[in-house]
């Protein structure tokens, strides 16, 4: 696949750090949130070995915050998601699917609650924020919706957990998964969250101050120096082995969140409010025609554009890989694919195209075991 | 400025045209709308020259649609956006700013009208679809919206209209500016639209069937030949002569109709029901404190990655260029800026920092003239 560059404007936003990740060697971008996310640095595949092996720094700016306050925020939010957020907590995250009228997904966010009346929902690529106005003028509800100026830093990585405590000190090594804190470094305040878009451990912390988190970049580098820390970002190859999805790529406004397989954040019995509550209920009752599963392909290359259609030996569709890469580890290629009824069930042996020639894999169960 | 590759995937959707832009040359890449938008071919300087002496056909497919219909449909569209739709006529383009209930923009597309109950919001770059969903649900409006499979080709320049009636026959050439109708080409339907992202002149043909895309595509290029047709996309260099303006580039949801001179699209005493309005009325009476304008700068190059800082000689700020590139016409940078009061008026000299040199530029109106 020719590679071609992206042409950067203001509406590309650069984040606060990306002089930074541009001296510490990124090699390609993606877009995400109207903002550039790195893509890249040394290669997919070393920075793979290298995220799975030390500790990296991640530049998730583009992982917007949209900040809902006010007396009715607790309605507003519980409103978009099938997630019963009845029983929150301060100081909790929320992984939520975001549910239309219509039962379809609008994206998947960390809820992170701050307060009674303060919510930040930490976004996947899709204006939430234009949901979240147009549901609150439709309803007159009292809140503030806005985007704040919070750019994450991710630190990921089995060796995360020391260089964050070199940092902030040991207490940080309590913090629990999916739970948020401030921690002090230097006189100055971050909210830290055990969290991140690895299954290799890690923190995210939400910077509410550039030069703040400028500072904090350098010294995570300086301080990081013995843990073999490098700049990194969200590895496509670790994503999908750890079955950790992407709307827009294995799921998006076409597909309900069964098929995306949310069924644990779907709480049909709570007697909350939400959008698209009764189509939930009537696709329940009715069943899915098609589910999101791994599939395995026995070759050593794939670039992904646009999804790629399965075949079974008769010529059938199958299903549509959305997402994939070549594993290291399974020495295969791995991807997220959208399989019909039901071709899920008997994991058959399908074909796929790729540059041109046939190729054999199978379906199977997420996670990749 | 260092260019970095885009890796493509699922999430930025590539066109039923990509292939064919790509085998016509196509450099570059923005993102928009989620989906890949040609952003040079020979390159920026080439490109404007032709685009303002022959005919070219463009990609814009990003250019999405917000398929909006139902009993409810008119109501929900109005409530949207500031301009007065009450008189609008079926086959009729509206460019019409969005505006939330805060008084911002949300996106600033032209409004198809295709019949009393559908409409086309064909957008900028944000989730328009997600504002519409969240104000049907909330309102509880009885109407259908979705993004329908629509694939713009825009053929731009002097030369269209020849190009366009060799195709189309010659009763194409009396379609009116911003009007839209159904004509035929071996055996197919096109709606084509008199309208475009370039004050050239030219057609966008909003196509409905891939392959009657694709194939359309290539023979615009063979029936093209004789008028030196090329593959173009929108030009950053003619868009800012033009001061067509950008959502994300030149304004966003920061700012508000007037600052961003959307005067004449803000009906205020008309008695139709939109969002905003009560905010608008008490921004208009208490005048606003900056406002997009041009700029010209004494320099022949430019790289814009965010907005950068114009100061005055006693180093206070006056405002912010948000768009600029070299102009060969006025032989000087020109960009668009939202300056603040009262140097608007003034148009006095400011200074810029490009390259870590200064350079001297003046305030000036929009359009350049």
């Amino acid at each position: 696949m020719k590679n071609f560059p992206i042409i950067k404007s203001r509406r590309l936003r650069s984040t606060p750090y990306t002089d930074r990740i541009e001296s510490h060697g990124v090699s390609s971008y993606t877009v995400y949130n109207h903002m550039l996310l790195p893509a890249t640095f040394k290669s997919l595949e070393s920075d793979y070995k290298h995220l799975k092996k030390f500790v990296q720094v991640w530049d998730v700016a583009a992982e917007r915050q949209v900040e809902i306050t006010g007396k009715d925020s607790s309605e507003l939010v519980q409103l978009m998601t099938c997630r019963d957020l009845s029983k929150s907590k301060i100081g909790r995250c929320y992984y939520a699917p975001l549910i239309d009228n219509e039962g379809f997904l609008v994206n998947d966010p960390i809820i992170n609650k701050l307060a009674e009346d303060k919510w930040w929902l930490s976004i996947a690529d899709s204006d939430v924020i234009f949901f979240a106005k147009g549901l609150a003028a439709g309803n007159k509800f009292k809140v503030e919706i806005k985007e704040p100026n919070v750019n994450i830093l991710a630190v990921q990585g089995p060796l995360s957990d020391d260089l964050m405590s070199k940092l902030f000190g040991e207490e940080i090594r309590e913090l629990k998964f999916f739970n948020f804190k401030y921690f002090d470094f230097r006189g100055k305040k971050y909210f830290v969250a055990r969290s991140g878009w690895s299954k290799q451990g890690g923190y995210e912390i939400y910077v509410e101050d550039n030069t703040a988190g400028q500072d904090l970049y350098d010294y995570l580098f300086e301080y990081g120096a013995e843990y073999n820390v490098k700049a990194g970002c969200p590895n496509l190859i670790e994503r999908i082995e750890s079955a950790l999805l992407s709307y827009g790529n294995d799921f998006d406004n076409r597909d309900n969140p069964f098929e995306a397989n949310f069924d644990r954040f779907i709480n049909l019995e709570s007697n909350v409010n939400f959008l698209g509550k009764e189509k939930l209920i009537e696709i329940k009752q009715n069943g899915i025609n098609r589910k999101l599963m791994g599939v395995k392909i026995d070759h050593n290359k794939i670039d992904m554009y646009c999804e790629k259609t399965l075949y079974d030996d008769n010529n059938n569709i199958i299903g549509y890989v959305r997402s994939a890469a070549y594993s290291p580890t399974f020495k295969k290629v791995i991807g997220i694919a959208m399989i019909n009824k039901p071709y899920w069930q008997k994991k058959d042996q399908f074909r796929i195209e790729i540059d041109e020639k046939i190729y054999v894999g199978t379906v199977c169960d997420l996670p990749f075991i």
